[in-house]
């Protein structure tokens, strides 16, 4: 029996123990965050798998993780020796309906009541109910056979510095309270963090690469309360706080202000725990809307933007010396693993103004590795860079001005035909989106459409989304707009105005290699507009400087409109970091910038 | 006073006596079908408002009407003496928030219970509850002040020739029957004429334009009974209900037959009045979903398929002539007016095998008329097509064999470079969806945007959605699917093989001119894939067979792409139609399908 079997049995027994048929361990925490704080990681620890999404169900004789499509791949290997079956989402039942169809009229669920969203509750027990079965929100029932698990993260909480702030936090505090009223609410609670570190102008490190710190933040027409544990904060976070009229009180006491509350409270009910609304008075209601300030945090105002931009050419500059050095290493036949390359980008990274950490884990990916979209080199397991093949590196960045993203790939060698002609179809599409033009507030899919129709004519195409938002100095992942087919058609996630997007389309061929570009573009309103009969357009400004390698190139591909945005694009990263870069990276940036 | 202010006058004492604050009288009827017989047209008969969408809202002080964009223009013309306010769709708070904001707490606003679906009444009695008011379903309030309202039609009911069905009225009621157990439910109740007519394989003429008759349908496992007056159905109808086991009752049986159910009824919400529902015994569960025939409608076979190139062929011969006409009678000088395109169009058509009626009334529009979408000219209000300008033709037919719809613009005098171009735009954005490779089961606003990119650039749009689903025989607008930027993101209303859609992109310049090309396209699968690792690809084969005036483009605005597309396109129409045609059709089709 592996570790990760007998972890499964102790909690079995914990389940029998409290009377429940099934025990529902989903990738959350009490702020329903994308990436967790170590204290959270339960769903890992019990089953081993280490994607950054996922939910592990275990019944008395069964154990399933719910994949998405990006760690089928991965998870198939991190589950083999565990007992775990691996469920495809998508492909098989989505969990609720598993266990709907397989546990007994009359049984009892049970998941922790701080690791579940009010939205996600209210879904699960309905698919539950038509069955008569029930959900119960418990106690993590992992914390009595997980001796060894990490604590509360503690890290210090500093401002993000007001040179580099957009907005003041009094100013932002105005613009949400102003939201809450006109939704008809007395007091907003939020949970999610990086709405309240984009609120009180506050960062910490509580979770790698995210620079947030565990709090919950209850606010009404006169007061604002920010519940994290004070002795974090330091003098400058708390003369911040004072300036903006935000007190403090310790982290659990949310949970009793909550129970003083009268009227009516707005909260986000996906990212809302059950846990913290069982304080709730009968007496309030809920009104259940996107927090504003998650709407506000996603439209970067002008200063912001200038400072994105200033961000975006020191990645630009750091990112010149690293393919370099790459290039010369490669040249002089170094020996190289995938695990090389992200101490590479983080020395030429941490040298540049204003740097603070890496972004997301950087994924470096050399051939079959590389059609692995959410790859991670480890220590045990990881390839060496030699021969013929293709290197894909997404990496990216945290400075104080700014959060950084991109995905380049590498000819190692000499690439063949049918590589250039992925890489082109990729290039392709990552174009038609870079100059796509669109009413503001386009949904979307619509988008999305416009840059898949390029490999669409090929009969190819991606499993993941064109695009995800990105923070300010934040969550490199970041709502409410995305880049997808098959997003929901809500207005919130619609194009707007100031908005920070990816635009990474990708081409995956499973066991041979991996091509994703991916630069970050800005929604802007269109200049000069030719007409002004049919309302506002938009259109998106790249801010990413970083040659595309056209060693991958088959230019006979691209069309004369896609060719003179290759080579505009290529003559403004060579203008804007020639100034700034000499020798060897200096030499790369006009060998890299050619026009085609 | 005018005779709607009378007429609004005589339902405000209605009104009074049964203690309503308001009245609402939707488009629509116990069928909730879009095209009403004129028995239902109480909306128009309130207010003259004649558009084939809006809800008309009458209270103690105020009568407004509720209209999208494409009747702006034409409900404020229409309304101008009535004293009925124009409410614009979009741009005003939709009428339940508005009566919510302004009727006092406690109120009660009505609307006829069998014009109001499942649907629309859940959705407005919360709105209105959020405020304390009440909706209140009741027998139609206009029945005791129209004293002349036209009785309920009642058409002589035929079966669609056998030698044109693609499929047995038992093979249909077999899948739907199969439907129905998967979905869980016991029986099921179709009020929709169109999937009632398309199940049944039988016609009728209850609604100008589209061959449906008055109907409900119940069947379970082992029954299936036919709701409407027996002595409609002819002899071949009664022989071919006879032998698909459809049992017939009177029209207004269905009532008593509902209050005798058993089990799980499947319904569509939006398609189902809840005045038969008020028949439903509570012990009856309903199952809530679009009925599985309007998803297996949408899927033409191969065999219709076939019928319905064939009817394409007839339709594009009749347009030869028409158009050969038109040309002649404009170069002798002929006097003409918009009246006369459809007289015309009738003529040239009514000649071809099969032809059964126009499938909507016939848009001709010269120059500003043209930038009305829904544009109708009458007796009282018409243009004479003479001078310089673009004359806009929108026209449809119905066969035993197919339904068209197609739109052309025609160049009166000649065209400046301004039309030219927006011409050019238009045809841009119509090759793009014409030519778009998409995966099975994409979103409908993923098409939409690739169809409307190329118009984007230049910051143009139009107003209306780009394709509509189109029936066999049947309704020229027929769902599920949709082309439409802001169509929901509902799985049933994805592109799927088998689906005939309109596209039809357009560009109206308010008091100048109105473009817009349509074809009707059928998806398809690649019949050669390029690739099988990526799914199931589909395309749009172009059915519509008509020359577009090249006379109208702007050459150096198509990119060598779209050139081809639009001589391929021309080379196929003159050679399928060629043959058929003689005499001055075959010289202008000849003339008109030159390659640029």
């Amino acid at each position: 029996m592996n570790i990760f079997a007998k972890r499964i049995a102790a909690l079995r027994a914990q389940m029998q123990t409290h009377g429940l048929a099934a025990w529902i361990a989903p990738t959350a925490d009490p702020h329903l965050s994308e990436y967790l704080p170590e204290h959270w990681q339960s769903r890992r620890w019990l089953c081993g798998f280490s994607g950054s999404a996922g939910t592990l169900v275990i019944t008395a004789d069964h154990a399933g993780l719910w994949a998405d499509s990006r760690y089928w791949e991965q998870a198939a290997a991190q589950l083999a020796e565990s007992g775990v079956v691996l469920h495809k989402i998508g492909a098989d039942d989505d969990y609720p309906e598993w266990l709907a169809a397989h546990l007994p009229a009359g049984a009892r669920a049970g998941v922790a009541a701080d690791m579940v969203s009010r939205r996600d509750e209210a879904r699960l027990a309905r698919v539950l109910r038509g069955k008569n079965q029930y959900l119960c929100c418990v106690a993590d029932l992992t914390g009595a056979v997980w001796h060894d698990r990490p604590a509360l993260p503690a890290t210090a909480v500093y401002p993000h510095p007001a040179e580099f702030c957009g907005e003041s936090a009094s100013a932002k505090l105005a613009r949400v309270r102003q939201a809450v009223r006109e939704a008809g609410a007395d007091t907003h609670l939020l949970s999610s963090l990086d709405d309240i570190a984009w609120l009180t102008n506050l960062r910490g490190s509580d979770v790698p690469h995210n620079p947030v710190f565990l709090a919950h933040l209850l606010l009404d027409g006169g007061h604002a309360c920010l519940f994290t544990d004070e002795s974090r904060l330091n003098e400058a976070a708390r003369r911040s706080l004072n300036e903006a009229g935000i007190a403090t009180a310790p982290y659990e006491a949310v949970a009793a202000a909550l129970g003083k509350l009268h009227g009516t409270l707005l909260l986000n009910p996906a990212k809302t725990a059950v846990s913290l609304l069982r304080h709730l008075p009968e007496r309030v209601n809920i009104c259940e809307q996107t927090n504003p300030s998650t709407l506000f945090k996603a439209r970067k105002n002008e200063a912001e933007c200038a400072h994105i931009r200033a961000a975006m050419l020191q990645d630009g500059i750091a990112l010149c010396g690293f393919f370099a050095e790459l290039e010369h290493k490669l040249a002089a036949q170094t020996p190289l693993t995938e695990l090389d390359i992200d101490t590479m980008l983080i020395a030429h990274r941490s040298r540049r103004p204003h740097y603070v950490s890496t972004s997301f884990d950087t994924i470096a990916g050399f051939n079959a590795n590389g059609a692995l979209p959410h790859y991670r080199a480890t220590a045990e397991a990881h390839s060496a860079i030699t021969g013929n093949g293709l290197l894909l590196i997404d990496s990216g960045a945290q400075y104080l001005n700014g959060t950084t993203d991109i995905t380049r790939v590498v000819p190692i060698g000499t690439p063949d035909a049918a590589q250039r002609r992925d890489f082109t179809l990729v290039l392709k599409s990552h174009i038609a989106l870079a100059r796509a033009v669109f009413p503001a507030g386009t949904p979307a899919p619509v988008l999305d459409g416009i840059c898949r129709q390029a490999m669409w004519q090929a009969h190819c195409d991606y499993g993941h989304g064109t695009g995800h938002g990105v923070g300010y100095f934040l969550n490199v992942h970041e709502g409410p707009q995305v880049i997808a087919c098959r997003a929901a058609a809500n207005p919130h996630h619609a194009m707007q105005a100031g908005m920070l997007t990816s635009n990474e389309p990708g081409l995956y061929r499973s066991g041979q290699w991996g091509i994703r570009i991916e630069n970050l573009i800005l929604a802007q309103a269109v200049a000069q507009p030719q007409e002004h009969a049919f309302g506002e357009f938009l259109q998106f400004e790249t801010l990413t400087l970083c040659p595309i390698d056209t060693r991958l190139l088959a230019p006979e591909l691209l069309d004369d409109t896609e060719r003179g945005w290759l080579n505009a694009y290529h003559a403004r990263v060579r203008d804007t970091l020639a100034p700034h870069t000499e020798g060897a990276a200096r030499d790369w940036l006009l060998r890299r910038t050619e026009a085609v």
